[in-house]
């Protein structure tokens, strides 16, 4: 059955991953080729008088949990710039570094993006707001209703990645890849798109 | 046997963890009274080529190994303040986050204390460098060899944290203790040490 095969190889679980210090937000998406399935969306949302520690422990136990139920195939976290403050982005890394163990554990490759990118590319605009995303990812994803916020950022980040994926595969084969260590000084080849 | 029984209610195993981006140092000491005994110390370095998240369930995989072998009643960590950047506080937090995350799946108390105090309690100074940390827990735990640096300031925050503790279980019981939630205005005693 040579057409399943192509068609389940070019099935890919994504799970997009919003992490914060007070809520988690996940979204889980199917792509095959140019189609989208809606899988799953939600928030984590640890017990606000419980401690940071025990707090960060429940945003674990959650993200296995969630794998173990949607076996995804990719993870996608948005990328993080400058964060606010020294304070801020401690707190932030806090639970993003709890989101990273539990990807790497379940062995997931995880992408990264600007949150720029994935916005201009959900909602035509690199800076838009919360409310935007969320409109735009109902729409996209044809659901009854609008996603909290941080599931919607989880899942336009799944969005992005399943429409970039496909593509750096295809020039994956076209423009040879810079070697990872040593000297940069090799031929770049850089495909223009008309 | 009253004696037996009160021996080992006094004896508290104390996991101090010093975690970082590349190096994460640990330390196990037992306190019973005024006698510390060292238990184990070490540091856990996950591969440098492997990615972050990699790094990361490496990291946690190795702290939920550690505490089920060392059994400890307790963690405690550094206090973080200002980190140097908003990045350098990022990526630390990482780190934090996985460790917090561990001690909380293992439901052990969490014990944060500046790395002033500690030092200053340990050294005499509470702006002393690494080598100065290293000597001296090296000399009040009469170790062979002087531990790594990252295990040294993790055994200092488990010493640090075993001279205070009986110190605040007295007190506790002589301070009222303020209500954590609501008016903060309520009598206050403060007991003066000579």
């Amino acid at each position: 059955m040579p057409e399943t095969a192509t068609s389940a190889e070019a099935r890919v679980r994504i799970l997009g991953i919003d992490p914060g210090s007070t809520v988690t937000g996940f979204g889980v998406l199917e792509h095959a080729g140019a189609r989208v399935r809606h899988v799953a969306h939600g928030t984590v949302r640890p017990v606000r008088h419980a401690s940071l520690a025990e707090r960060l422990a429940t945003l674990q136990a959650a993200l296995v949990e969630l794998i173990a139920l949607h076996r995804p195939d990719v993870a996608v976290v948005e990328r993080v710039f400058v964060a606010a403050s020294p304070r801020a982005a401690l707190v932030l890394g806090h639970a993003r570094g709890v989101a990273l163990a539990a990807v790497g554990a379940a062995g997931l490759p995880l992408h990264e993006y600007a949150p720029s990118q994935i916005k201009l590319a959900v909602t035509g605009s690199g800076a838009a707001d919360k409310r935007q995303v969320q409109t735009m990812v109902q729409r996209l994803l044809v659901l009854a209703s609008p996603p909290p916020f941080d599931a919607a950022d989880a899942l336009a980040a799944a969005l992005y990645h399943g429409q970039v994926a496909p593509l750096a595969a295809v020039l994956a084969r076209v423009v040879p890849r810079v070697p990872a260590r040593g000297a940069r000084r090799g031929p770049r080849f850089v495909v223009r798109r008309k």
